[in-house]
């Protein structure tokens, strides 16, 4: 992994997505005691940093593999990411979802050009149905989070953060799949003058936490997490990065991620889905150790159903 | 009313606020049939556009007024923006408010160093409250609406708009007290070429629509909409310049309302209240009108209790 890698990999991207805006809040730095820098992914083309990674492994297929077209398993944001990306290259984008998703998601994904294959609500059919379309398509497979393309599209968001602000101490970064941290590990790795990478992740769902401790890839006992994009598994793939580049990962409760997704819509003034607002939480959990450090805080998207949203 | 003296204006104020960016949506667009240019004053400081006016009237002050202060009366957005305006001068700002005016507003503008003295509830009350005050400090009242300076500084936002984009067809813009409105309708004159300002209004409180109708101040039936920043009267200062500058009023119902706004929340991943929103549901309203024009859309402020809003 070096510089030229990752700026190759922005190079190849960057006509298909956004330079995001990176926002600072005077109130915010004042409660946290830090310099904060929020990278608004939030703003990035269909509502969420996903969308980098699904670029680049689209880009890196073959003329024969366009044709035959891309597959996920998916019903969040990545479902979304993958099917915009591959329908501004022509090339068919097969999702998987399972038969129980929210009409919202499935609309949002035909809006794009996916299209859907329903299944039933659990890994193993989701990886069935997925092969499946692989065997007869020939399509190509990527994985949400677990696959190096990926991973490195999602590199450029820390690598757009430190060419921005290349003094950062720390980043902070919510850890779902992993998919997002790792490529924040890279590009911090590679850009970063010994900038730390955090994550943050919900407590009832913190398989990177105990993955790290244990120095295996654990399971989630729960997935009954309000940040919705952090439900998923860390991978063999990105694992080992976030083994290698990772610092600590900060647990935080429920009631922390509403307090803190609703100080950024205060505050901010911008809407943030509510796994974004997970890193924010660590930070504000943490406020002794971030203390006087230059500290970027990736926004890691902004596609959240209104209708559900309460915050009394 | 020249070019020089609002440019002069934007320079004064400058340093106080900040020039808000400028949002734009190929989905909206497609929506409308137009092409829109949202300024964002819901990044403005404090939240609202009102800081600009109310930054405008405090350096107008002599040395001599400035230590005397200014007060104004307000439960809304220029409380507060007259409360920071005058502290970042290091001038007193005294702020009538009602005395059943929510605790979240009142502690806004004591966070902002605002002096607060709390009256009965209606407008008599607060006339006699603000003139007392006045009397006895020697303050400079400070109208939120009705004023040249805060109309000249409210002008900075179509200035700042017609700066970035010269060749707007239109710039449409919220109703309430008519500062914001006048203020556009003079920078649209001063620097549009040909650029026509349009207003919208909620049908319930649409005092500014009769007044042009009529040719005379008209007051308003009700103010029961959910657009709590427009619901305030014309003045005999803004409207000559509304009735000489503005095209004409667009009304909109609650419902529209809310739904200009939740396509904002979701599609721009934006923070707005409900006034602003008002702008917009007059171009979804009479999309025919707006169609293949380019349209500026002033979002006027983004000061909302999340508490209190509901979507479903």
């Amino acid at each position: 992994m070096d510089k030229q890698m990752l700026r190759d990999t922005s190079r190849r991207i960057s006509p298909y997505i956004h330079n995001t805006p990176i926002f600072t809040s005077h109130l915010l730095d004042d409660m946290t005691g830090a310099k904060l820098f929020f990278k608004c992914e939030n703003f990035q083309k269909m509502g969420a940093f996903k969308m980098r990674g699904a670029v680049n492994a689209v880009l890196q297929l073959t003329k024969e593999e366009r044709e035959r077209g891309v597959v996920t398993h998916s019903s969040g944001n990545f479902a979304q990411a993958l099917s915009l990306a591959a329908k501004n290259l022509d090339v068919p984008a097969y999702i998987v979802m399972p038969n129980n998703a929210p009409k919202v998601k499935k609309d949002a994904v035909v809006g794009y050009g996916g299209i859907i294959t329903a299944c039933e609500p659990n890994i193993n059919a989701r990886e069935e149905a997925a092969a499946k379309i692989v065997a007869k398509k020939g399509a190509t497979f990527v994985h949400p989070s677990n696959d190096l393309n990926v991973i490195l599209g999602n590199a450029t968001v820390g690598m757009e953060l430190l060419n921005a602000h290349p003094n950062l101490d720390m980043i902070v970064a919510p850890v779902g799949g992993g998919g997002l941290i790792a490529g924040t590990a890279l590009s911090s790795h590679v850009f970063g003058k010994n900038c730390k990478v955090i994550g943050g992740e919900p407590l009832v769902a913190d398989d990177a936490y105990r993955s790290l401790e244990s120095g295996q890839i654990e399971t989630n006992y729960s997935t009954n997490t309000v940040a919705d994009g952090l439900r998923t598994q860390l991978g063999d793939i990105n694992f080992p990065i976030i083994q290698q580049y990772v610092d600590h990962i900060i647990r935080v409760e429920e009631v922390e991620i509403i307090q803190a997704m609703k100080l950024l819509w205060e505050r901010l003034k911008i809407v943030i889905e509510p796994s974004s607002a997970v890193a924010f939480a660590a930070v504000l959990k943490n406020k002794d150790y971030f203390k006087d450090k230059r500290v970027g805080i990736i926004l890691s998207g902004g596609n959240v159903d209104l209708e559900t949203i309460r915050f009394s």
